[in-house]
């Protein structure tokens, strides 16, 4: 079986060591990657079965991390991680949403295995797929073993970027910028909003000629007309009529690296104040983006863009920016720093963000953003589209 | 503002009074949910907001639910649901991924002010989106209060659909015929595994004339070639070679029903084998439809179906179907009944399974499946495309 991995080992293996020094200095013996993306991150592992039990083992005693997943899954551990055979584990069908049986009582004996039946172990206690029942399940069939909250332990590791990783975004950055190009060109009046929306979805999976584009871990946002106003609202069949304002987030994911992108257009002539109101956010964001430097926090960026919309009366209070990365739903962003007030995280080369400087008022809403890496000398955009309203 | 509901308003209070009733019986006077499916179920809230905290509040005490969500999102509470302003409350920006705020206390905060601090609560334990730490900071916030696992509770509620959901998810299902007999048109020798992904998404969302389709809770399992053998692959940028095996598992999803469809396709000829495994797989399937009549357990139609795979010298332990109806991430199936071994649940008219007798194998994997819907007499099925291998 060809193994598909996309970065070299000795890249995985750098990770890895990074984690167990972050492990050991917390004195966690043992750390349960419940996070798809952490286990992405460590191991390669890449295919849609992390709605049953899936956990990453990483153990100081142990060299190698431990996928332990559904039986029918165990295949795709072999094919995508750089993993050894006996590092690949998996539990019986009959445990898959089973009343009785609990996938977890399979993960405890792997600990056990590895001699952490009484260590201090990490788990990922905010984490999506790590429920309320999956911590119990544990905690009763490790009894002697001390649980610790290791949320974001991976997460802040993976804050910074390689090389390799951003090569791979930049690629996601193309992608992002083809296929929002593709979707503007398509707008127009009379067409359908969830033709829009195939589209959004053809044409950034579909990719460039070069890159082929992988599932976004979200669905486009799409927030056309009177549902523009609100941020993460769905689409309808209707068709687009005359001066309807569309805003469309969408993104570009090659290899589960995944870049935002968000672009207001309007179907037909915008409004003198809808037209205002785009450039003040645009303005906003150019100031925002410039803030970005190495050594400045993440609040002073935030504080730039505040104070450019508090210029024309606009008080924005949530956040205008998350680290983007590895994208596995149901988020698009990481849950580390966040470009916002009293966020002091120092901004250092190879961090990547979306900045999402989107203004949902009473009446209108406009969302005009810029994904981009920080530089050694400021900031290397990811998406080339120009930052400003589309009209068609 | 326009609101946008796809059930009559006393659709909803039905589903309500259910809900209350089993909360009744099992003593539980408050009952949070925070899977996204039951949210829409009840309130018919539909925003892709649930990777923050979201919860509704069931409380005996209160006749409306409470929908509880992020300040950004309260719009599309407003939009999506027949709650009144009263029953739609939001925690601030501050509270997102934060490391210091808990949503959950504002959460708290609600259920005291509905008489619920020293109540016996219900949670989803075994949610996607309740959290360990979710549960430990409501545990925390809510000290005299006892909580009880309710997880399921209104997942058993919702197994059996009624007429209009039926009427929706009839759509859904011709929503899935369409797009996989455009993608089955597509598929040709050198196209791309992303394009063909693409074309699925595309059509999916698109839908037909009638009916516009939303997005799909899970992405298409597409599985080419060597992949083939893995469930849950993703797909990559090569393009088809002769004789390669296509395994799509796509779905049509209408106002967030959500009607699943799975075929094989081979560009170029199949071996003989192969063949024989489609036919096997096909025969299998057809005799399992075929058993589906009220009164009949799932267990009784997994038997029937693992009988007919054993005389092929085929053993296939994995369940053989799931429930469906409301779909959003991270899963497209239901967790309550399943369609296996053991399983006593008593088939009902209204109740509606994704027979899925996908066949994975060491050397090749076939997945012709079918979507149905329990009827008086025996099964309706949802989708209409035959069952059988397609060869392009």
């Amino acid at each position: 079986m060809t193994k598909e991995l996309y970065f070299e080992v000795a890249e995985f293996q750098a990770r890895l060591a990074a984690v167990k020094q972050e492990m050991a200095k917390r004195e966690i013996e043992v750390l349960l990657l419940s996070e798809p993306p952490n286990q992405n991150y460590l191991t390669g592992y890449n295919a849609y079965s992390f709605y049953t039990p899936q956990i990453v083992i990483v153990a100081l005693s142990h060299e190698e991390p431990i996928w332990v997943g559904r039986m029918m899954d165990r295949v795709s551990a072999v094919m995508t991680t750089y993993l050894g055979d006996d590092s690949i584990r998996a539990y019986p069908e009959t445990h898959v949403h089973s009343p009785v049986l609990s996938a977890y009582d399979v993960v405890a004996n792997i600990i056990e295995e590895v001699g952490g039946e009484k260590a201090r172990i990490g788990v990922e206690m905010g984490g999506y797929y790590y429920s309320a029942r999956a911590h119990a399940d544990l905690v009763r069939a490790l009894p002697l073993a001390k649980f610790i909250d290791a949320d974001l332990l991976v997460g802040w590791i993976r804050l910074v970027k390689s090389p390799a990783e951003l090569a791979i975004m930049r690629q996601a950055g193309q992608i992002a910028d083809a296929a929002m190009q593709r979707v503007i060109d398509m707008v127009e009046l009379g067409v359908r909003g969830c033709d829009v929306a195939a589209a959004a979805y053809q044409y950034s999976v579909s990719g460039t000629a070069d890159c082929g584009g992988g599932y976004p871990s979200t669905p486009p946002d799409l927030c056309i007309g009177e549902r523009s106003i609100a941020p993460h609202a769905a689409w309808t069949d209707e068709p687009l009529k005359e001066s309807t304002v569309v805003n469309l987030e969408l993104c570009g994911n090659r290899h589960r690296y995944q870049v935002n992108l968000a672009r207001t257009i309007v179907a037909g002539r915008p409004s003198d104040a809808f037209q205002n109101l785009a450039d003040i956010q645009v303005e906003a964001l150019n100031i925002g983006i410039e803030r970005v430097r190495p050594g400045r926090t993440c609040s002073e960026v935030f504080g730039a863009v505040h104070e450019a919309l508090s210029r024309h009366g606009i008080e924005k209070e949530a956040r205008i920016g998350y680290p983007i990365g590895i994208g596995f739903p149901p988020a698009s962003g990481e849950r580390t720093a966040a470009l916002r007030r009293g966020d002091e995280t120092v901004l250092q080369p190879g961090m990547v963000f979306h900045m999402m400087t989107g203004l949902w008022l009473d009446y209108a809403g406009v969302t005009i953003t810029q994904s981009f890496a920080v530089s050694e000398e400021g900031h290397e955009p990811l998406t080339m589209i120009p930052r400003k309203l589309f009209v068609k």
